[in-house]
This record gives C-alpha cells, sequence and structure tokens, in this order.
C-alpha cells in the first residue's frame, strides 16, 4: 500500500499561511463548483446530547484534483472548562483514483479556519468595488481577524472599524486588528457606527437575530456575511434582500441553512427563486457587481470543495518540502 | 492536546484477532443498540461515478464507551486492475468526553471484516439451535470464510458444504476451510444441494437475486443472511418471511437496505411491520427461537454501532500493549 504522510498542526500552519495562493486555491474551489459535475453530499452530523457535543462530517469530490478532502469537524462546548478548544478536527486525503488514504492532517480545525476566511477574500475581489478601502467588522472572535487579514490581500484597506455586542471583545480585537495587522481600526459603539461610511462589511457573529438591516446599505456596499452554517443562525435581516444583489456559496445549502433560508421563511422570497452561486460570477456565467452603486451581499456557509482544495494543497505542499511522518502500512510492517 | 496512537494493519491484525471477545464485544454493540439512546446516523455515501468508485462514512455513539468511531470506507472498483484491494479505509476514534482525536486505525477494511463476521457469530450464538452441526455457506469470498471461522467459535461445526456461483472459487473455498478451519468441507453443486441437511446457512454474496427459497427452510434451520448492505442487494426470496422468524441488525436499516426491503417491496409484508432486533433478544425483551422446530433468520447489513465496539476494543489492546506510533500535536511541535 502506498506510504501516509501525517501532518500536525504546528508544520500545516507553517506550511498553508492565510496568503494569495489559499485565496487562489479556494477561488479555484468555487469555480468547480459552478463548472464541473463537483460531487458534494449533505453534511453528516453526529449529535452527542448528553456530552454536549457534535461532530460534522464533509467531503466534495471536484473533477480537477486527483485527491479529495474527508472533514470531521467536532465541536464540544464543555471543551473549554478542561483547558481544551471547543473546536478540533481533522482531514482526511484520499486518492480520487484508489480510494486509498494519502494523508492525515491533524490540523484542529486551522486549515477550516483558512479555508473559510479566504473564501471571505474570494467573494471580495469578486463583488467589492475595486476602490473600497474602508471595512466594518461585524463580531470579535478568530474569523474578524481572519476575514479582515485575507481581505487586505485583495484591497487596500485604509480603515477599520469593530462592533461586537461584548465591548471589551471587540477592543481586544481592534488592538489586534491595530498591531498584528497594521491597520487603523477603532471599536464602534453600535453596528450603525460600524457601518457610517463602510465600503465593505464582514459579518463573523453566530447571532440569531438579525444585526444588518435595510438601513445600513448605502450605495456601493458589499457585504459578505459569513456567520449562519446553520438553520437558526442569521446575521442579515430579509429586507437586504429586497435592496442588495444576493450572491452565495452553494444556492442549496444557503436555502436551508444560510441567510436565504430566513428571508425565504419571511415570505420575502420565494423558495424558487434562484441567486447566482460565488463560482457562476468567479466562470462568467452570472453577473455580479454591474456598478459601482450596486450593493453586493456574499453569504457563505462553508462547503467541503473548500475543504478538498485547501487540503490539496496542504499535501502538496508538504509533499514537496517533506513535512510530516510517513507511514508505512504494510502489512508486513 | 492529548497525544494521538495510530496503529498499521499488522498490527491490527495481531491486536483484534476474531476470537471469542471480538465475539463478545460486537454483542455489547448489539446490546447498546436495544438498549441506550445509541446516535447513529444515516451512512454518508461520496458516490465518485467517473472513478468507478464510492466512499462511505459510518459512525455511532454508544453511551456504554468513552470514545467513539468514524469509520471511511472507500470501494474503488478498477484497483484491482492496479494490484490493489477494492475495498480499503480507515477508523478514527474521538474521545465521546472532548471530540479530540485519540486513534487513527489505518486497517484497510481488517476491522470491519472482523466486526462483520462477530455479528454472525452473535446471531448463530442467539438463534441457532444450540446442536447445530451441519452448515452451508453460500459464497466463496473472504465473508465466506470469516464467517464459518467466527461461527464455530460458538457452535461445534461438524460439516460444511460451500455453493458458489463460480464452481473453482468455491473449490478454493472449501479447500481453505478444510485446511485453515480443520473441518470436513464440500463443494455443493447447487444451493440445494448445500442446504440439504444443514442447520445453519450463512449467505455471503452480493446477490442482485434471492439465492434462498422456501422450500430451502427444514424445521429448526437458522440463516444468517449477511450479503444485502445495499437496495439493490437481496439473497433471500420474500417467501422465506412467510415461513421463517426474521431478525435484523436494525430494523430502520433493513427497511430501507436489507432482505426486509424487498419483502417489503415485494408485498409480502407490510411497511409497518416490526421485526426485533438482534439487541433486543440479546436484552431480553423480544422473542428470538421459541423451540427447536423454529425458523429463524437474522438480516445483517452493518452498523456503524459495531464499528465503534471493535475501533474502541483494538484501541484498548493498542493502548495496553504499547502498540502504534505515537504522535504529539502540539503547535509547538
Amino acid at each position: 500500500m502506498p506510504d501516509i504522510t501525517i501532518v500536525g498542526e504546528a508544520q500545516l500552519r507553517a506550511l498553508v499561511p492565510l496568503d494569495l495562493a489559499a485565496v487562489d486555491q479556494v477561488e479555484r474551489a468555487f469555480l468547480s463548483l459552478a463548472t464541473e459535475p463537483v460531487v458534494m453530499p449533505p453534511v453528516l452530523n453526529l449529535a452527542l446530547a448528553e456530552r454536549h457535543g457534535e461532530v460534522d462530517v464533509k467531503t466534495a469530490y471536484l473533477p480537477r484534483f486527483d485527491s479529495f478532502a474527508i472533514k470531521i469537524s467536532p465541536g464540544f462546548f464543555d471543551n473549554p472548562a478542561l483547558g481544551l478548544p471547543s473546536l478540533n478536527g481533522l482531514m482526511l486525503v484520499l486518492s480520487a483514483r484508489t480510494g486509498l488514504t494519502e494523508a492525515v492532517l491533524l490540523d484542529n480545525g486551522y486549515l477550516t479556519a483558512v479555508r473559510t476566511a479566504a473564501a471571505g477574500a474570494v467573494a471580495a475581489r469578486r463583488l467589492a468595488r475595486p476602490d473600497a478601502h474602508r471595512v466594518a467588522v461585524i463580531g470579535a472572535g478568530e474569523q474578524a481577524r481572519l476575514q479582515l487579514q485575507a481581505l487586505a490581500l485583495v484591497r487596500k484597506i485604509e480603515h477599520v472599524t469593530v462592533w461586537a455586542r461584548d465591548a471589551d471583545r471587540a477592543a481586544v480585537c481592534a488592538a489586534d486588528i491595530r498591531s498584528r495587522l497594521d491597520l487603523p481600526c477603532v471599536v464602534a459603539g453600535s453596528v450603525d457606527d460600524a457601518f457610517d461610511e463602510a465600503d465593505i462589511a464582514i459579518t463573523t457573529t453566530p447571532s440569531r437575530e438579525p444585526l444588518v438591516h435595510a438601513h445600513h446599505l448605502r450605495r456601493g456596499l458589499h457585504i459578505t456575511a459569513m456567520g449562519s452554517d446553520a438553520d437558526y443562525k442569521t446575521e442579515l435581516s430579509p429586507s437586504v434582500f429586497e435592496a442588495a444583489r444576493y450572491v452565495c456559496d452553494r444556492l442549496a445549502q444557503v436555502r436551508v441553512i444560510g441567510e436565504l433560508h430566513h428571508a425565504i421563511r419571511a415570505g420575502v422570497v420565494s423558495p424558487e427563486t434562484t441567486f447566482p452561486e460565488l463560482g457562476q460570477i468567479i466562470a462568467g456565467v452570472a453577473q455580479g457587481r454591474a456598478s459601482a452603486d450596486d450593493i453586493t451581499v456574499c453569504d457563505l456557509t462553508g462547503t467541503g470543495a473548500q475543504d478538498t482544495a485547501i487540503a490539496v494543497l496542504a499535501l502538496e505542499r508538504a509533499r514537496a518540502v517533506g513535512a510530516g511522518t510517513i507511514f508505512h502500512n504494510d502489512m508486513t510492517a
């Protein structure tokens, strides 16, 4: 049997930084979704209610790659009390020719963070005004920082406002952005204040109530909404659908767990209405921003296609430099 | 982060032989299914039609264990031409307390073979007559051998007949049984001949047409049918349901992919009819064999609960003897 490459989190962080190459790789995943017969089954969810935990398994086959990833994402919400992170996980890379295991990427969720932030950069690169330079960040978690870091790869950012429900966390996040990303950044007292003069807004919260409303939609604005990844989460008021051009990562998915789900439930959008996917805009088969005054929204719920793309990149890089532990799995071993 | 134990196929074969301990462990899985709030989501299937391959992902949480398995089972049907086996795969063991990865069991499908054969032994132990000693084996693949090996752990076998569509393969299988299991074994010229005087029949084929019919059901017979694990596979004629006491591994599953599925489609059984699960018989809450003359059938389609049980056993054994490679996944590693 072929050897298996096992790579730990520290090595993966070094091999796959959040850079333009990662953004380009994730863009290829979206392009595949629009142009190739991608196979992406529904997420497998194992809910361990009595343990306050759950595990999602995502996978997708993209014809452009000779390997595909199976991602295991556990979330165990008593972990912080044990000094452990709630979110963990790993990715397996299998050969699309033989099904044999090629790699075990013990990333503890790092590659998911990268591919999620990279998707935000793809959305902004394709939908935000080229001259967009003022950013509102809603939320103060890991993705607030990473989304901004990724955005700065594709737009020249000159000013950032951060709002979060917890003002202390917002202050820490703003300080991180100033020191780590070297960007001017202030805490906003309200969502309204954060959006004031913003060209781009990134929403990164697990909110169950809309935070962004029609009155926030100034001309030329682009919003990347990446917080909703479950049917009970929502960041955008259904009224946003009436004024903005809505784009999503995967239409079948946002109808069930994305912002579109809530707009349909509110009766603002018909369940049959179709919207462009980000990959269709990349492929040039759907209209993105049509003018500088357009208001665009990109709803990112996360796809197995992104996981496969980032895992393939990680394994290519590991092999190129001989990183990781090689495991021989011969019967005679 | 806790260390991860990585174990290869050769070590797993040594650590987890097909013995009574494996049978007992798989019996615990069935008992859990009947008595505990097991969480066992539907199988995730990734179908790579253009690659002639597919991957199934199975998992189950059993409250009795502090760990659970996620099993990745690829089947790539062009592999033999490359000198590789069609079926492969691995199991991940995760902590049910924290979701953290505890082990990567690179078994290439070995543990699945063991837990499948062990389930057959559980079925025979609970349903076959105590004095059953003549066995008909239908099919000549790996499970034909392993099912018989497992059966011999729970019943004193004195004579075996083997039938397979390919008579040459049947002859090789019979020779293997004679030499490896030291049992008298002859090739039968037909299914009828194989069943003649059999006390136990084991069907292990991927047949798409029934092989076992009502006229095969002599008094006292027990049949373990383990071939059907997809909706297009079937080994038992619906007429068998009219004469035999039918028991299954998981009722919700055999209604979709087991022999029951075909009996319902044939109109022989109503979709609402309930049948006992093997675990209910182990728990003593459902009736198994009621008399020496009863005819019993156990339909085994394979459950994630068995995977978790055998993976937990494998990891316990590996830790007990310090087997496997320990992988430190600290950020600083």
